[in-house]
């Protein structure tokens, strides 16, 4: 028997358990689940599985429990990764996570080199799935003898159609504390036609792309962070064009930017008085001061917001001016929007999701010079606020990345996230067995 | 004799060390002025005073140097003073500065007290002129059993009116680098009215106020930082209105928040393959791509401005789309467009500037009820670009404090800000002489 061992029994967390212990006994695993609070991870993933107490910050325990898997999977917050990983480089353990390998993992590197292991971050959706798709084809370009001139890719965890029954189209399907601070993390930086660009955040949701999916309608695409570090992790030296980017239906970034305009989503300072303080309170200490004329009016002349624009719908459907109490003792303002959102954009029980993806690779025919466009869209709708498209898109190929591992299909040591054909192949191939498929698009690009 | 020493003889060293050299024979002073650089000292400030080597790195030198004075005046960048006020302690040396208090420093009241010290900070002109003409009016209206309701305070360094002669009405008359990080210090915070308002970054350059100075015409201001901390410091509790700010000329702020906007404010990252980059390369990166229409348009249709806007005057004028190298091998944004003020809002050896102070008082008679509204408004221009207004503003308050100190006139030991009147009656009385006088304005408000 080998042990899985999977640290974090959050949300994300049910498609992977789901998907390893459907394989355990053909492949004689046994699958733990660790979490900080297991009687509480038991009434969602049930007891097909072994459930364990586990607190990362117990260094004993934590060692112990690392000591006796094979393979451990850490599904905990993006920042505990790093403690997981120094324990299994302790324990000789191989290590698969699905979030960003930030500068304190890089830094492990040459141990994990030197210890033979293997260590495979970026292996959910995005990053994951993105890696995977992007990199298969870029490959393939490059094999048929064909310029890479530009590059475009937008994911987004948003709602399903079926479910979707708000002005902003738009719910909570994951962490809504993510959803509120949305670029903040950096400037944007980006090439597009070989020359660098960047967006400041006050900019960012102004500046979007529109964006087609056949049978899903409209998209509307913001710019991520750093679209540059790609060109390294993806081998595109000099290509022109560059970019990634975030998925919403149109119209709700420009309605969002009214809170970043407003400073409502600043995470920096606590606010005053807010025990005492309503949600229309909230809204107008953003406003200029004016004895007589209305908060709901202030707003719409402040932002320059037109009497009949559909912000205005947005904005009261979500309840900013309301004389309801905010209900928080303290917090800073991103703190109290992300509380106001929480109430309004919840998934209700009979909610699905839906995680969308969609690539852009323009490319040249270096005979011909004729150009072309070819556009790959993933749609993936939940079935049910349990098993959740972020859940099977998340976890799946971190489900199927372990069982690579342990069948011995994939023989590597270092670190890695998955843009190597040996682990996409395989991976993407799996997943089509679940729905999980791109749709390709070729077209001529109109400019 | 007791020996006086100044640390640090840049620009606005100059009009403190005159005072001090002028009292020096009566009150048997040696003056001695401390500089990394002696000789390059000399050509500004001549042979009246002594020179020395002085560089806050050698700890040794530093502390011997400060071992023979009986008073320490630090002249030095902000970020230094704390090294110099702790050399002070340990050579039992009274201390004044014209920098604002930083926690760094608060943590040493403590040894200050026990040790029987005088510490000042805050003794130049924003923060130290301010403190003082502002308490001293608090203190009369208090003592006059009149109810204060509102206090608002501007202060701006610029340019006199008969040196204005660029569209911006602005020029560099003290340090660049801050003019171009100004009001990224933090969320702005204020109370009006009784409400705590808040302003992010983005929007400090469009919430500007329009305040007319008699004889000088009209400025905006655009809000500081943190008011409310002035509560404390003024004993202002309960207060309904408080709000501190900066001077400009009327459509400087609009036209900067272009910059802002655009992100070329930005201080956080290094542009890339900057050595190759043009200022119209420059200002292109943060707009959109468009293969053919010119980057001028591109900027006026991204802002919004209109086609007979002065702010495309004043862009023009700056040369931020001319096609000449930006001469910079590598740096920030803001870096890059402080290289382009400095270049265009140089002061002219026959420029003089101008230190502009402007409080707003609104109190109430409690049995009257009647409400009223004194203004206090002070201008100092600058002799020529070596005897500048902001060297007097800053430098004489240094030095008649120093002169209080070493006369006995003031008796306390601790940490202290300029707001006691045993420290503001005297320097003010004094700044009268050398033509540092408040005009004061009774009006009845109009909301």
């Amino acid at each position: 028997m080998k042990q899985i061992l999977i640290i974090g029994a959050g949300r994300s967390s049910s498609k992977l358990i789901n998907y390893l212990h459907q394989h355990a006994a053909k492949y004689r695993w046994e699958i733990v689940v660790g979490d900080l609070n297991p009687e509480a991870a038991k009434s969602r993933i049930g007891n097909k599985v072994k459930l364990i107490a586990f607190d990362i910050n117990q260094e004993e325990e934590s060692s112990q429990a690392i000591r006796q898997a094979e393979l451990v999977i850490s599904m905990l917050p993006a920042k505990f990764h790093i403690l997981v990983a120094r324990h299994c480089i302790r324990e000789n353990k191989n290590l698969l996570t699905p979030s960003y390998v930030k500068d304190d993992m890089k830094l492990l590197e040459p141990e994990i080199k030197k210890k033979g292991l293997f260590f495979l971050n970026e292996m959910g959706l995005d990053p994951g799935i993105d890696h995977m798709s992007a990199m298969k084809e870029i490959d393939a370009i490059k094999a048929s003898g064909l310029e890479l001139l530009g590059f475009e890719s937008f994911t987004g965890g948003l709602i399903a159609p079926e479910s979707d029954d708000n002005p902003w189209h738009y719910k909570l399907t994951w962490n809504p504390r993510n959803v509120v601070l949305a670029g903040q993390e950096g400037t944007v930086k980006f090439i597009q036609e070989g020359k660098y660009k960047y967006i400041p955040y006050n900019r960012v949701f102004r500046r979007t792309e529109l964006i087609e999916i056949e049978g899903y309608g409209t998209f509307e695409g913001y710019a991520n962070r750093d679209s540059l570090k790609y060109i390294d992790r993806y081998k595109l030296h000099g290509i022109p064009t560059i970019y990634r980017g975030t998925l919403r239906r149109p119209g709700f970034c420009r309605a969002w930017n009214v809170f970043v305009q407003l400073g409502m989503t600043d995470d920096s300072y606590e606010m005053n008085d807010l025990k005492n303080m309503t949600r229309r309170d909230f809204t107008n200490s953003f406003l200029y001061y004016h004895p007589t004329d209305s908060i709901d009016l202030k707003l719409f002349h402040d932002q320059n917001i037109p009497q009949d624009s559909d912000i205005i719908g947005k904005l009261k459907w979500l309840g900013i001016f309301d004389n309801t109490p905010i209900g928080l003792e303290r917090g800073t303002p991103a703190q109290v929007l992300e509380h106001i959102l929480k109430d309004k954009w919840q998934l209700s029980p009979t909610d699905k999701d839906m995680t969308v993806m969609w690539h852009k690779f323009t490319y040249r025919d270096k005979t011909t010079k004729h150009l072309l466009e070819k556009h790959l869209s993933l749609v993936v709708i939940g079935d049910d606020p349990v098993n959740t498209a972020m859940s099977k898109t998340v976890g799946l190929p971190l489900g199927i990345a372990a069982k690579l591992i342990l069948t011995g299909k994939i023989k590597r040591s270092g670190l890695f996230i998955p843009t190597l054909p040996e682990i996409y192949e395989p991976v993407l191939k799996e997943l089509e067995n679940y729905g999980i498929k791109f749709k390709q698009t070729i077209a001529s690009p109109d400019n």
